[in-house]
């Protein structure tokens, strides 16, 4: 059993870590912090695990280094740097959620986040923690950066492409999330009168998740995320230009072929659209491939739970692999249908 | 281990004992019974379960009897009977997701469901399996008609108060339940235009489920269902007036201490309202008390997973029961939040 | 043309004002007060006002009895008070939508609502503005106090009974309300992620629009307001004991004949149950009654959109009637299906 | 008074014809068609027309063609021939919503359609119906094609930039609709608990609007729609290099210009989304046009009503064009919002 902390727990990824790791058989969560709820039960927050009788805490992080050995940390980006750096100090392992480990360059980051890197000295020993990309890494590291949700989905529909060089230039990625991507903080456009029967594109070539994917696969990319009325799930459709022609059956085998010993990554049926009501609440990604024959060009789409596959299940993978755990362990949820 | 069937899993009660039982510790699923889909693999309709090599098949009752020792029957009205007779003649256990062996009465169902009872015979041996009021008789029971979704609800949320006689006289119980209750087959009324941003009440005064009821609690019921856009999830108001006068605090004393031992029924604090989003994907059901003190009427609320504590996760309570296993098993699912 | 004043306009029921008096034949809109959004357009706030070159204004009262014969108070209650007592004072007319003016005892008011009653004196001149009820006096009123949307829903499907003296004793009224009832502040309970696939019961025996209910219908009742998955919409089912037995036709035909006249009240057949979906952005209320043969009670049911008849719309009729003009005018909306 | 007729009237965007039409300043009513609906009131497929006395009726093309002077078909494909015939040889005008006499070239549709062409004799007299680009041709036209839902956004997302010749090389449109995109006949796909939290593509390269894209826009485009759910709505993501750069600002300021004459166009200001929630119920279409400076490209957007602009109100508009009236009678509804 490795003893497990999670920090900055009162938001969805917060609880989502909870209800995984809480039925994870070689975890037992021995912190959970969260400054503006100390001292109430997590199911005052977290309905769903009512019966569990765990509390938020106040702790400083030199408290949460001496109960825990692994930190699962679920910050706003920037806050993160101070308790990963006493975490890594104390020689735990550290899992962070956030931004702030995810971009290699740090003039990227401060581009993009408009602020200064809090602690750019940790960009060398962070591993970016998506396990189909880099697992091998991940075994061996002490910090992970877990993807942000939209990277997750946009880079498995087109990890193939880019790790087989068939992608020729820049892609193109048109997004569509849920609402629970934004968080729990109540505002406007998530008021269910106005998010419901809604259909809306935001943060037009400006959204933080750009450089992320545009480093995974190494090419320039146009992303337009888009706010659906739904609570879970992202939906990634790619366009790409590839370096030779394809039939969609060539591609699906070629997709097939990739991710064939992927524990999470679903290869669809030719014409089979992914959607991620086929995923809530479990750590699969589904992807399906096509090759528009009338143009030339490919459509990669993706489909996963964004607070699962897209946050606390691919850190729960990566934490698996850290601990030379199976990489399963603990994400055997096959989501809820209908 | 045991072996077990599902007979008629086409439906979403189906896929939902598929979703619980495939992950169950103590089961193995020998038989998946379904004429219209027979040949298919079970994720071609229950597409969280790709990954899965289950296929539907087509199987007369003495071919699923020479492959499991417990049955789930999930078909429609009247069609339980001859596999039932069949299974239970083999000496196999039978648990029954219709309304045939809900009612002891045979005259009670014939009235209610318009049609020549299937095999009376039975109704002597039937249980009513709602672990919460028969708990003995389902551990010893060949036979368990397992209770409806607006029952189960409704019947929680009494149940302390007719055990210890404080209901006097009859009941209102206004429900209220989300679309998949309606099963998988499309018609207008649940087809999504006409579904969302809609709410209508049906089958006033004739609801099949009102002698279910009025059986469990020995009284006279108004039951007035409703739908509402909601894929899961039903919510019971119910109205009585008792023998005594007593506060909310009192009330919820008398809930608490009556549900005190049982795992699956939540009793919350005074003034809060249940919710069938807390128990999404679980087992549970929540319930809370209220005593009106201006009216002197008490207002008793449930809220659950139709599909699970509702159908499919009851079901297994009561095979954990019969087959001697810790009552719980292959139901921790926390549930899904949000 | 009437010149007619918004003040308050900012939430979505002086939205909801607007987009109906806008297409009022026989009204000019020069004032629209928000202390918030001064200076701002209209559709700011009010996407579907795109094309309309209104702006929100922070005027004090003696600027907008200045500009405007009418004026429409969408404020928070106790704020309607000295803009109340200064356009009645410059003779104007005045049309509440708060709670200010609806309870005609004043310690009743000050119980609910927990608040000195912040101009008691302008009780006796106020007409509760339910048309059905008080017609005649509204025609005459200078102060028109309009009814809240449960109420609304609650008393047009009672007053048949009320005004008959079919009513044996206390009524129940169990309603359901979809979000925009909450108004457009978020908060968390109506944050999408957390409103969808939700339901619950709120203000359980403390809803202020029971005193409301009960001065309309004038007998005891127990409401319980729950929140549903929907933008718009007010369900409301009463059961009620009557002071004689009557079938369901004969209800039928006492509703039919009692509501003949009436342009907003649509009785339905027999069994046929009212739907918000049906009245949506029209000012309809879709009434049902259906008489249990086997409880001896009545079952009676009515929907509407809560920003229409039970808001916007209402004041409008109102306002119809002060002015002499025809009931209907500006409210020909038949409301948008599906 | 224009006498007009509605034939196939018992769909969703019949429904909505009647909807408007009934509002209409120069419109009388003399024919509601329905084979599977005659003799029912029109109320009874679309509740919100209630209190209106008009009943649908099996009528053939000639008596039809007595009653009326204008007929709108609301026909499946291939069935709008023979009544189109026989309509137009009467001398009366007709506007088809099916899409047989969208497509000017035979072969493209027989090919996209899979069947033979049901009167190619009428394709020259036709005249694509979408004002913003025919105006001129519809005011003398006979025989109006009016536009499908997604060419009408698509199209009116990128006409700015075809006419101005700034088009370079083949667009791709990335499509998301609301699910009475679909039709009223219930099916899987849309049944409630399938379509709810739901997102898919479908019809990859192969959906029959490809063509009719094309071919107003005069460029090779990729086209994938997604199912989202909303009950109404269209929104279209067009991505398009130019031949020149430009800022956003010019992007806009050209739209603004290319629009400035047209009443159902909304340009929005620079970094707005549209969104189908702001047209709702309206025949707006909303516009937006943003320019990637990373990447050079066009990103161009549009957002409306399935059912009106992109349906029923479009062929108001092109009525009211042939008949010589205010182009925007009948249509002045803002829209329901929220």
């Amino acid at each position: 059993m490795t003893n497990v902390a999670i920090i900055g727990a009162s938001g969805y990824v917060g609880g989502e870590l909870l209800r995984l790791l809480l039925h994870h058989p070689h975890v037992r969560i021995t912190a959970v912090t969260s400054e503006q709820s100390a001292g109430k039960p997590v199911h005052t927050l977290f309905p769903n695990l009512r019966g569990h009788d765990l509390f938020f805490e106040a702790l400083n992080s030199a408290e949460v280094a001496a109960r825990a050995d692994v930190m699962f940390l679920a910050l706003p980006h920037t806050k993160s740097a101070e308790p990963a750096g006493v975490f890594l100090n104390a020689g735990r392992k550290v899992i962070d959620l956030s931004a702030d480990f995810r971009l290699k360059n740090r003039e990227t980051y401060e581009t993009w986040y408009k602020t200064v890197h809090p602690s750019p000295d940790l960009l060398a020993t962070a591993v970016y923690g998506l396990p189909e990309q880099h697992r091998e890494q991940i075994r061996a590291a002490t910090l992970v950066a877990s993807p942000g949700c939209y990277p997750t989905a946009a880079v498995l529909s087109l990890l193939p492409l880019a790790t087989r060089g068939l992608l020729d230039g820049r892609i193109i990625v048109d997004a569509k999330s849920g609402i629970s991507g934004a968080g729990r903080s109540p505002a406007l456009p998530y008021h269910f009168p106005e998010a419901n029967e809604s259909l809306e594109a935001y943060q037009l070539g400006s959204h933080r998740h750009i450089p992320e994917i545009e480093q995974a696969l190494g090419v320039a990319v146009i992303f337009t995320p888009h706010l659906v009325p739904m609570t879970r799930g992202i939906f990634s459709t790619a366009y790409a230009q590839l370096t030779k022609t394809l039939t969609t059956d060539e591609l699906t085998a070629l997709y097939r072929d990739f991710y064939k010993a992927e524990p999470f990554v679903r290869v669809l049926d030719v014409q089979q659209s992914p959607n991620p009501r086929h995923t809530r609440g479990s750590n699969f990604c589904d992807v399906s491939a096509f090759f528009d024959e009338r143009s030339g060009m490919a459509i990669l789409m993706a489909a996963l739970d964004n607070l699962v596959k897209g946050a606390a299940g691919q850190a729960i993978q990566a934490f698996n692999l850290m601990q030379g755990l199976p990489e399963t362990a603990g994400l055997d949820d096959t989501g809820l249908y209908p």
